[in-house]
């Protein structure tokens, strides 16, 4: 369960190995104060879906954890729907870097708002930590 | 209205000239699969913050837009509340340099668990568009 | 004069609107500890590469100015020549969102070293200082 | 022996667990067309700095490679010195996360000109290949 990407409406689209694409519809109370998308639920686009696109090259028993990323804003988001299309630069068995793309969609127009570049870090099961919440 | 940051529940706490801090309070639908804050929520914060502390600086019929962030993730965030603190490293006239820093509390203990730099854009508020959602 | 990109033997290769491609001859007073190239002077060409790429998009009495960047070192580089190619993501009167890939080339062989994502602003030349030195 | 570092005249400064500090000499040969110093020279004291910064809290038998920096440019670098101070915010057995700052001193005056954010990892030196050049 991921009460979080649950909240904003994050439905996984499609899956490749080192690629993945994630949409969100748009709704109100995913807006900032001028009605498009908030930065911060692009950012959370970003960050889950180059998260899974790195944990199609891990080993099964591997989990994926977010190091940084750096995401730049190029356009406001105002489509129906948010996509985010994701893959991975630079396999390996530790460190995986990815890069990460925000379209805005209407229907047939795909506009891209905002670029990505990630660091993941492929971690065996055994040495995550998880919270008692 | 801010849709988003009233859906994750942001608070203001404190404000200076270029500082601003902010809190939210845990809570499972803010959680990713671990149980712990949700990196998105952390960048949501970082984000939010740090354009609150430009905003001190800024001309009053001026908005503040994110151009870009990156930000680390240094320790997952396990306390009760979570807290930013952002600050503007270098006030403009067009462009603002902020970082700005999340921190896990509980009861006394603070825990510094992100750190961003972030650049955000001075506006005359003329020249923001807004969307009709 | 641009006596930091003499020193590392910086060449233009082509230019398109939005678009630049330089070249670096490896060199040892250009490697670091382990004989490959600096991490220093792939940032340098990255920085500078983007620069140009958004100038060739910039009204004619502008000068860019890098406002920030972030890179990502994928691989070391080995090969003979060091190329960074630089594309304008996003361009704008005042700000422009630039990518730039580094690659080692070897013979024909060409290798994906390391990614930048970057920020320039385009300012007015009559708003850029000079200093003495 | 570092080319590229001799070449640009780094010098260290100071040292304490989790801390470097490094200099280097304002010259012609390191200015970009204005005349101050070169954002690619900055960049690779930063990078340098912080690897040192990470070393001194890495096993003896490790070594500090780069994976990925932000840097933001505050303000044009005129002094006479360029100063870089760096810390570890994170330390880790495999990835250390640092921040270094860059000061431009003249006299008695330092000035904040540049902040980073890096991210380093942390490797047996039985690991790290090394380039014929």
């Amino acid at each position: 369960m991921q009460g979080f990407t649950e909240l904003i409406g994050l439905k996984p689209v499609s899956m490749k190995p080192g690629k993945f694409v994630t949409r969100v519809k748009m709704a109100k109370h995913l807006a900032q104060q001028d009605g498009f998308a908030h930065a911060g639920l692009l950012a959370t686009m970003v960050d889950h879906t180059a998260g899974y696109a790195a944990f199609t090259l891990a080993p099964e028993d591997h989990r994926i954890l977010t190091v940084e990323y750096k995401i730049n804003y190029l356009k406001p988001v105002s489509g129906e729907i948010i996509e985010c299309r994701a893959k991975v630069l630079k396999p390996g068995k530790q460190i995986m870097v990815c890069e990460a793309e925000i379209f805005s969609v209407q229907g047939r127009k795909k506009l891209l708002c905002a670029k990505a570049l990630l660091t993941m870090a492929s971690v065996p099961k055994g040495r995550v930590k998880s919270s008692k919440m």
